[in-house]
């Protein structure tokens, strides 16, 4: 099969640069256009970026130009990374001139016709997308939340093993989730910030529509609270949280260790490029997940689950840790482009 | 009033250390006697000690020889921050030889003879010592964990304002608490270690210990659950403590606030020299506290509490902040040691 | 005497918020007027300025307005702090409007009218402002950049004793000598960055023009090649410099320890507020000085020099260690500042 | 070809670990034998060793049981990284009882029948053996320090292009390079340490070892006057070296650079397994290279030089970076195992 053009809009930020990173050599995408704000434009990627992960640039999309976020662009679909203020109405416009958009930004998260997707957990939502099929329109399908993905993919297998009628998270998050230049090094080295802007909102509703119902058209969301407290700690990558639940019936918490450990999706069946073998990792170290040992498990993909225990406020609790730009963002929005394209909702546009 | 003599047990340590640096000067207190483990014995502080706090360690006390932490010592009360595993018999020992201790050390913390003291909190615990009185014996008297200071502090205005049932908190804490050497470099930096050994269980006993109620000679511990999970971050000094609370009756978060900000204690009444003007100080930023700006706030010795909010699964929460080695360590047992003296409890031995 | 009233551009940055700070209570200064850039204008100080430093705010300057950076402030002196692309001319215009201006930016330390001043090294070069005394004119002194202060006091006594003919400096420089936001987390954690925009060539010139001699009214600069590697480190402040040196004549090292320890200055002499007891103390612990346990000796104002030895290169080596935003900068200027008082040059204007 | 089994001594350890890491689906070399101190012995290594690498512990080694570090062990040759108090004799016996050993140990480095080896720089050092061959005697072959290689790699072209006549080094280095626990995280935390036990004068001796000249049967060092002054800094891998050096003839900067990018050994002509395709790899970017960016080049085994420039003391300078556990220790043990093959100095023995 030709592999499928993407288009990267926020090109030369934190995600858009692990999305160049993870698409090289991706045996279904092949990155056609770049599009930034307006200092990077009209310059070679190489020129208009300056790399910040390990290791270079991948060589093909050095002298890709960067282009203005609008439509027309040379591609198939269109991967978005850009700053929440702009996201909104340019994603809007590309879905109107037909492009598929797979968004990382919060914009359309929670509007009614547009999945926000964990192929594990909800690959079921993408019938969302059905109302726009032969119309020749594209559609928009979100990614979460950085914190909620992990928090998400690890209640899954609780809400269908023992139901949740509660859910009080605690968040230690790195600093990569703030983009770049983000956290000013003053404020955190010796030092915990204890808020990040809209977060705890985001995982507060994000979490409840993931792991909500399809309803005539529209996803109801759960119908369990979720406590979000958010901070920022000095890891580089890795976002943890601490967990609390209250489960609708009684279990031991070797139950819950095997529910976390046997959790299995769509992407692991389907064997999906970027899924990993196993989406929850659980290890049984009294010190683990830590975030610099256990963010690259499954490459990135993994979440890794740990210190599972009764809890005397909330019954249980357990921590869940995993990459931030990766399984909470890029790695993310192309797993699910990974599922569009399994479930014949993308394809070469011709 | 001639000075009180104070020997301090575990004088090389990071607790000890902040002893004699808090110590220096003292209107009340005169540091005589050092003791410390084998390897530092029978050498004077200056050359038995590494000083790693910032400044120079006090010219007094440079000359003193350490001994070993046996009865007798040259003073009229002793400091204790042994180990946990050395403090249990040793500090039961200098009791036993008619010396009040003030222990910074979890051996002796939930004995029932033993007042587990915040001054601001339970003075009126003091009055388990009352058993001793003119027998010639000591006694033991004993500060919290450094995390459960922060947090017991922090609830006392719940508990008398709003009665509390049910607590939740989850602990970011310092470097310092774990002493010297502590946590190795390579497991801190660029990580989070989510677990502290013992921690979790002593918050959750020690507090219901401090807000519980004498009874017959002995403290019934508060009946509400408390669950902890403890989290080692990268900051040198102050822990920080997400907490959430089930409250008795309906409050608006800014009747919280107001509690925290008007709650005073014994030591403020007796204006004790190491108290505080204010136990607790709020703070109205979304961004604090934080433990660089804030931890050396009262010189230590307050516990700053912020985001004071509605929470959805518990119905409150807020952060609370405090500097480790101060008020929740030295800072602590000298505060005790001071209510020790105002109350008649603690005077020269002759 | 009355105060005399100060005046600070740049009131809002790391550096204004330390001369705030550093002026609290001055026995000589009074801040009078804020001056800050555009976004920070027309609202009272605690609405403009985020403060940064531990501690609250000093209660003086909360109510102040913000104004912009241009004569006439109210005010008999001004501090400088602005960012060097804007100070250049708005310190010139004070100056032609008859202000002193104590700048610790870099744009005029090379001018030849203008002393580049340590008040230790070359309280002498205040002479060169005699040409403006009496003309109603105001004129600029500056302090130097923040890693050359602490080179420049150190080099001192060794060009005093020894005769010094060349010097090689490698810095580790602290975060705060970047500004806020400054340096961007994700750069520096587990991580150096080995270069600072124009810092080496700053050093190069600058130590030259301090240690250089009046020359019919202008500085000859110190005829050594001073050559300077510079390295951000992650720390939050106290900038570090390990220097080598060749000196002119043989010496052991011991004997530069001496002349280190024995090195005093004017500020010494006249007792200034803010001068410290000694401007270099010399430790002689292996491992010192260290930026976290050093950078506050002489609250901020002493640099700290150790490993005092031969180098088989250049002859002999040594580490110095300062304050890079209190004696490097804030301190640096108000210093200087004491110094036209004691020496007639500052007083209340009217 | 058979393999060649492989016993490592000091398995548990930083580096040991780093040995078992890089040697999982090596082509030529399997581990068969684990050694370590007494308190990991007679468990299988899974249970001996806390594993600290990202990743997991390659399955092969897990149950491998931890022996003593003396001979017999069942391999072919031993891989050393035991502490230097112990490497000296035990890596005598090993010898002495017939097997090669490849040591990272400090121990031997210095004795004139040991190679000091890296294989671009001084392959033919290896003819030191050519002595104990046919003996049934084993020998030891010596890595270099950890910040030595870096510094020797980058000097090889200089020496070979332009004669050097004096090298200035001031090293920044790693937390890895302490081995565990290593550095306490309260010492280096807003920190930096500017001292390390020994390393100034390994520099200094080591560089001169493997830059100098087989002169009948022993090494003359180089002699050239090598200077370092040694930092550890907050970075988990990576040592970075700032370097000044004299060179014997004028030459541009930028033929520097040439010689750097040009430089090439025998690892690379005989394409040895873990030669990198550059050995020195150079940076153009005014703040390259640095730690966490450059680290992992050439799967940690090329170097990284930068900021190649005029000094105007020594006349030119340059910053180097490695990874101290690969290139700087394991990786360099490796490879010089794989460069004894490839010149028929160790094979399988039996």
């Amino acid at each position: 099969m030709a592999r499928i053009r993407v288009g990267i809009l926020g090109a030369t930020g934190t995600v858009g640069q692990r999305f160049v990173q993870l698409l090289d050599g991706h045996p279904q995408f092949i990155v056609t256009a770049l599009a930034a704000s307006e200092r990077s434009r009209e310059k070679p990627y190489e020129a208009a970026c300056t790399w910040r992960l390990p290791g270079d640039m991948p060589v093909a999309t050095r002298t890709l130009m960067v282009q203005a976020p609008e439509p027309p662009l040379d591609c198939d679909v269109v991967f978005s990374s850009l700053p929440a203020e702009m996201a909104g109405p340019v994603e809007t416009r590309f879905a109107a001139a037909g492009y598929p958009v797979l968004s990382n930004s919060s914009s359309h998260r929670m509007d009614d016709a547009v999945p926000l997707l964990i192929p594990e957990v909800n690959a079921e939502h993408l019938t969302l997308l059905d109302a726009c099929r032969g119309t020749g329109r594209g559609f928009i399908v979100t990614n979460p939340n950085c914190s909620t993905v992990m928090i998400a993919l690890a209640l899954a297998p609780l809400v269908a093993g023992f139901g949740v009628e509660a859910v009080a998270v605690t968040t230690l998050q790195a600093l990569s989730g703030a983009g770049y230049p983000g956290v000013a090094s003053l404020d955190i080295t010796d030092n915990v910030i204890p808020f990040i802007a809209h977060e705890e909102e985001k995982i507060e509703r994000e979490t409840r529509k993931i792991l909500g119902h399809l309803n005539g058209g529209r996803v109801t969301p759960a119908d369990f609270a979720v406590s979000a407290q958010c901070h920022r700690v000095n890891v580089v990558d890795g976002h943890l949280a601490a967990v609390r639940v209250r489960l609708a019936r009684p279990a031991e918490p070797a139950e819950l260790g095997a529910a976390f450990a046997a959790f299995s999706g769509t992407p692991q069946a389907l064997r999906l490029p970027s899924a990993p073998a196993r989406p929850i990792l659980v290890r049984e170290e009294p010190d683990r997940p830590q975030p610099r040992l256990d963010r690259d498990a499954g490459r990135g993909m993994s979440v890794t689950v740990g210190r599972v225990a009764r809890d005397t406020v909330l019954g249980h609790r357990f921590l869940v840790l995993g990459h931030n730009t990766i399984r909470g963002a890029a790695g993310a929005a192309i797993l699910n482009a990974e599922l569009l394209v399994a479930q014949g909702y993308l394809e070469p546009r011709r």
